[in-house]
């Protein structure tokens, strides 16, 4: 991936290790779904990347807020955000938190016992919560029948409820949310799904006897990490919602959203961070790095992925796993001739290692190294604590040449 | 495990998760590992559980710092260990931690790079710097070779270098370090490796010329994770070690140093959170915690790692992943009859799931969930920031009845 080499060289001079967040390359991302989703909102993922300067940068842009905490309903609403910006679905919210965010918030029903809360906790405020309703569907994102799921309510028990719920004076369901997978290549795959929620949302409101005010269908659009991998065709997946929203649009008046987390920030960030020390053992060279597993984990965690299984292509977990090959590893190093190193982190643990047998520019102690596809699911899963190491500053490099600095 | 129940109960009804750390259950280790290990110094890793009231409490005993970074050395000086006291050894250590460290502890040196970095700053400051050298030795815990290692100096290389290393003016080599393995339950196979590392200290020494200060043995010793594991039998290890101790002491008058993190504080904390929210879905259970992989991540981390192997036995990724059933699970919940459920956490991810289809008490919302084995590399690991949730406290429980909270 491109990024800004000489910002990334200029800052290493300071840090010792960071994440460059790219500002520019946000805001690309954001006009790539905006140019092929008309009439289409998105929400931020804000758990993806929360830093501060990032948040703002896409909230300015009309982006609303996937809040999956009560302190991300905070940061939306620091943010300036409305209560119909910010959309609050998890699963096991507390009682606690249902209460403080039921003023700022359209919140998202994850279970018959959430959806009682809330008219519970709405009632005692003497208020009725526009509330939306998560459903886990008799379908999945490439079959045709739903699974067990902790998340969201099952379909069929929705629809057994709706009259109770309907019944209820301190709620009133608008819209209805599905998720089923986050990181998705495959564009006819996210097109079906698409024509499956419309489907999904026309028999909620037919048996609710109401019009839903939105349609929240989660996500599913991915991103390539691994150099083979395809993007997903965005102006014909936008197309097809647009054709989608044609078709449906006199039986479904319902605002459309669609989530996005690392498609917006993922590619814009990375890693830097310095060879610390070089030496060879029983003829394998090892290259280690600051603050490789505790400063940016996904890396380690796909070598202790790939030390336990056989399978080619292994199926993901995320956030924590996404495949093979999911980083470039660029050293900023102006050397001629290359090497085969094993590159490692400053830990005192064997699992903190990133790349096994690979062959790099020459590296040399004090250069700089970088690690792409770092800027979603990267600083917010890193056991930053670990070992008492100084943890890696997180910058967003703006596009006027300033920096937000955590 | 045992754990002080009431006090879990009590603490529960304030804090949604919280780790509890019983300082009586620690300082029963340190009586353990003190009644078998006669003139044996012990030093506590403190990237295991670097808790201010865990390190106090341990450091007061008398046990010493095995730190893995300049902040860890500086732990020990605050709690007024002296530089005798604090060895600092890990790999890729920088200039300035090197810098910084020197006058407040003993560095090891765990590459030909670090002692001659050591030299320079050492004769910049115009000292001889005391330091202990991290051999990578020619056998392994459980074999008579050596393999290529990021850790330490090849020990061909040691004997290479040692004529040009007693040459150099502002370093005096008082010791040696090895550490193979951190979680080994097979005496046998510890006491072993104490031999083979009496044999490679006299031979340092004779290159050397010189009688060691201190013999780094780091550790080894174990704790039992699964109800099926056997823990070490200490009385029988510490008496081997005197053994040795007397067959070696004409030749070898260092000091004995041996490395204990996990041992220590391991089994000395549990996890307490609460059931959020229970559903059906589709035939099968779902409770849902509050904070599991974002506020211990090793049983999300286990179920993830053994996804994907087919290994009854699956080799261990510390400080990652130990092995199967290495949690319990301890409902609180006073209840009758049992159930089958799947246990998950409340993060907007499918990665978060701590045990599948396991048979517990019927648990309700609110009731008080305990997972143990949750003393070491637990809160130090977990990805407290993940999703802004509410990170859990830490708590230790002190013999007066008192508590040290952060």
């Amino acid at each position: 991936m491109d990024f800004d080499r000489n910002a990334a060289a200029r800052l290493a001079e300071k840090y010792e290790s960071f994440y460059l967040y790219d500002e520019g390359a946000i805001l690309d991302s954001i006009e790539r779904l905006r140019k092929s989703f008309d009439g289409v909102r998105f929400l931020y993922s804000a758990k993806a990347n929360p830093h501060p300067g990032v948040l703002s940068c896409i909230l300015s842009e009309g982006i609303g807020v996937d809040a999956a905490s009560l302190r991300e309903v905070q940061m939306g609403r620091e943010n300036g955000l409305g209560k119909h910006d910010i959309y609050y679905s998890a699963p096991g919210k507390s009682v606690h938190d249902i209460d403080a965010a039921l003023p700022d918030c359209v919140i998202i029903a994850d279970s018959v016992n959430e959806v009682e809360r809330i008219q519970t906790l709405a009632a005692g405020h003497g208020i009725v919560a526009e509330i939306g309703i998560r459903i886990n569907p008799n379908f999945s994102f490439d079959g045709a029948v739903g699974t067990a799921n902790k998340f969201g309510i099952d379909e069929d028990t929705v629809f057994e409820k709706l009259p109770e719920w309907k019944a209820m004076k301190h709620i009133k369901i608008t819209g209805i949310h599905v998720h089923s997978r986050s990181q998705e290549l495959d564009g006819t795959l996210i097109a079906g799904y698409y024509a499956k929620m419309f489907e999904l949302a026309c028999r909620v409101q037919d048996a609710l006897g109401e019009k839903l005010g939105f349609v929240n269908m989660g996500s599913g659009i991915g991103i390539p990490y691994a150099e083979s991998d395809r993007p997903v065709d965005l102006a014909r997946l936008g197309d097809e919602m647009t054709r989608l929203m044609g078709v449906y649009r006199s039986r479904l008046g319902a605002q459309i959203l669609i989530e996005t987390g690392r498609f917006l920030v993922g590619k814009a960030g990375v890693y830097v961070t310095h060879v610390l020390d070089k030496k060879v053992s029983h003829g394998r060279t090892f290259v280690i790095l600051a603050n490789t597993l505790n400063g940016f984990v996904r890396p380690s965690m796909a070598q202790m992925v790939e030390s336990y299984t056989v399978d080619a292509h292994p199926h993901n977990s995320e956030p924590m796993y996404t495949g093979r090959n999911a980083f470039g590893f660029v050293p900023l190093a102006d050397t001629a001739g290359t090497e085969t190193v094993t590159v490692v982190g400053n830990l005192c643990t064997g699992t903190d290692v990133i790349a096994k047998d690979i062959t790099l520019p020459k590296l040399d102690c004090g250069d700089v190294f970088v690690i792409t596809n770092a800027g979603s699911y990267a600083a917010v899963l890193s056991p930053m604590q670990f070992a008492s190491l100084t943890p890696p500053a997180q910058i967003l490099l703006k596009t006027d040449g300033s920096t937000v600095i955590i």
